[in-house]
């Protein structure tokens, strides 16, 4: 933490001014304030944005510093994209605090201040991939806060051992309980939710599943979800990652999911894809549901997609919820910003006084601008402290 | 039209060698090649893609130039986002022909060297829009290629006197007739099928015509459309825009549209939109149909998206139709370069000995991975004549 005064600097679509931090906290915005002691910023008339919040990712197992990755596999079958994946990893001999390093700085090199990582928990893997994750964690807790997800990717109930490696995640200090499709890939909804939800409650931590299943059979994995969460009183503890099921085209179905969810004070994280039905932007705010985003996994074995950048993720959640004129586009970037910190359970990142220091130099004439462009960020601030300029870390990847 | 040598290329994914163009043409891909007489390039191992085709766009109304445009109208609202589009235009006092300089030459500065515009025909710009746009096209003859369709974008059936006027903008050098949503903008699926498709077939051209409705309404509009085609005999004439109808979930109505799509060799022009259903990749291959890929507006008072990049727009393609592999990936930029091209009734763009000399050097260490970074091009190339070097164009925009 560290004091900071940014001058001639819009904040979003205001006329030039100035931000300055005291003590990691915005503690005033406006004219000529007084920044004794205080680091000098110049912001060149720039807009500022709020700290960016990267809020479902996977930082283990990018290939960043590899050679491009050649993908023969493709999407369509998820399992043999699941398969696929474990054995490029053990292959490459991919090491994860050095791909975690390189993934979340990177991240933050975009202006997020916030990551959420889900981290592979195998038979094979072992915990190797939260141990990695967990040092790049405490490496760059003044760069960008990393909270951790035990993710079963390669199954729960179709992989013995799987369920007390995750029991030994928690215990090694995972955020939260990771979980994944019940139905389509362990075949055993009961089996695995009950499972999740013992070693949640266990460990008095939330819950973060993907749930890519769509339709009818996600609304009723999402049902079962509810039941648990609900029985277990998780207000605020409960995250959906991907919830196609909710851009099911059946109001008489989703309404009644989206009320309950809204009723936990529940989260819901999004990569806004193109391919598949989704959460959109206004229905999240109707229900009082929290909303975010993330890149998913970037560059990978999965796909060639994905950077890391969250004001390019703010234009695809516009594009993805027809966010055009400027009052939505400020929906579209909050979402990868403060509302995505609330849906992670964590304080609002916003250009207010009060809040946490954490902010965005952008290059852009307008914000709505600086979305669709997301040229590369002049300056990123974490808690007061310059982390990046210029579209890179002040501190080198590995 | 020139002779050019590219040294030190990659042919897609392929190793470093040379392309040479003779008169416009590839005359030889290959090691050691005769350049006598051409100019010379090196492209410092960089990858060669071809000339990008922007199938679907309008020439005559971005905002390029102009102060930030701060929308306040927002999406949802067909007709509101249309009234506001024409009042807005006659208060900036927007010049056709400028307007369509500046964005033309911003996309070729992308690598496209193929572009097909609609062009707004209505009561109150009259036939303005269309004479700036042509007099663009004749400009940039040695730059890009612009195919013009007549656009009733304020209705027709709804705006007496527009028939006339698209009429009088065929004998002016429209290339082709175009159409907006016969039952959502006009109330008058038939007036409007049968006024488009009489002067498309006085004048011997083809038909473009944007289908945004969707589901069963689009359904019927495109059955309505395909059943005046085949009484026309249009083999190769007809291309419908957008067809969101396409993309609804109910195979027994779709493929019976598809198939007669494919029969009548027709284009279909996409965005890859992420907000509404759309016709896929795979879709369209498995039936024959041609299938090009465009920007739509940009950066006018519909929204801020967009910026004419279509190599930007085979990474949303690619996200739109979930491709992944390296093959998918392949397929993506096809969409956007000779698929494209030839949904225009044009030859493909390719880097094939016989074909047009028009391609392009980009960055990246694979064609994906050129793909999801869409950094400025290096160099661009029409019939063998180098047209932008480092994303800028070699012409000045006025
Ligand atoms: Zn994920
Ligand atoms: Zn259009």
């Amino acid at each position: 933490m560290s004091d900071l005064l940014i001058k001639n600097v819009r904040v979003l679509d205001g006329e030039p001014s100035e931000i300055l931090i005291r003590k990691g906290r915005i503690a005033a915005i406006g004219d000529n304030l007084d920044g004794a002691g205080a680091d000098v910023e110049d912001a060149g008339g720039r807009i500022a944005i709020p700290g960016l919040t990267e809020a479902h990712t996977h930082l283990d197992k990018s290939l960043l510093g590899y050679d491009w990755y050649h993908n023969d596999v493709g999407g369509g079958n998820l399992m043999a994209m699941i398969d696929n994946e474990r054995q490029m990893k053990q292959r490459l001999g991919l090491d994860p605090h050095v791909q975690s390093m390189r993934h979340a700085l990177q991240t933050a090199a975009y202006g997020a201040t916030l990551i959420r990582s889900h981290v592979d928990i195998d038979t094979t893997g072992g915990l190797k991939a939260l141990e990695g994750v967990l040092e790049t964690a405490e490496k760059l807790a003044d760069v960008v806060e990393i909270q951790t997800v035990a993710f079963p990717q390669s199954g729960l109930m179709i992989a013995p051992g799987t369920a007390e490696l995750l029991d030994e995640a928690m215990k090694m200090g995972a955020d939260l309980m990771g979980g994944l499709d019940p139905c389509g890939v362990d075949h055993d909804p009961k089996g695995h939710l009950d499972t999740i939800f013992d070693l949640a409650s266990k460990h008095g931590k939330g819950i973060d599943i993907h749930l890519h299943e769509r339709g009818e059979l996600g609304a009723f994995s999402m049902e079962q979800i509810l039941d648990r969460a609900e029985a277990l009183g998780m207000k605020g503890l409960l995250t959906v990652s991907h919830a196609f099921c909710l851009g099911m085209p059946d109001p008489a179905r989703v309404t009644p999911l989206l009320e309950r969810l809204g009723a936990l004070e529940a989260s819901i994280m999004t990569t806004a894809p193109a391919s598949s039905p989704a959460p959109l932007v206004k229905q999240m705010a109707q229900y009082g549901i929290r909303f975010g985003a993330g890149n998913d996994g970037i560059q990978d074995t999965w796909g060639p997609y994905g950077n890391g950048d969250m004001l390019e993720r703010a234009k695809f959640v516009g594009l993805r919820s027809n966010l055009r004129s400027d009052a939505e586009m400020y929906m579209a970037l909050d979402v990868c910003a403060g509302g995505g910190a609330e849906a992670m359970g964590l304080e609002r990142r916003e250009l207010k006084v009060g809040a946490p220091g954490d902010l965005g130099i952008v290059e852009g004439v307008a914000v709505a601008h600086a979305i669709v462009t997301h040229a590369p960020r002049k300056l990123v601030v974490k808690a007061g402290r310059v982390t990046a300029r210029d579209g890179t870390t002040l501190m080198d990847a590995p």
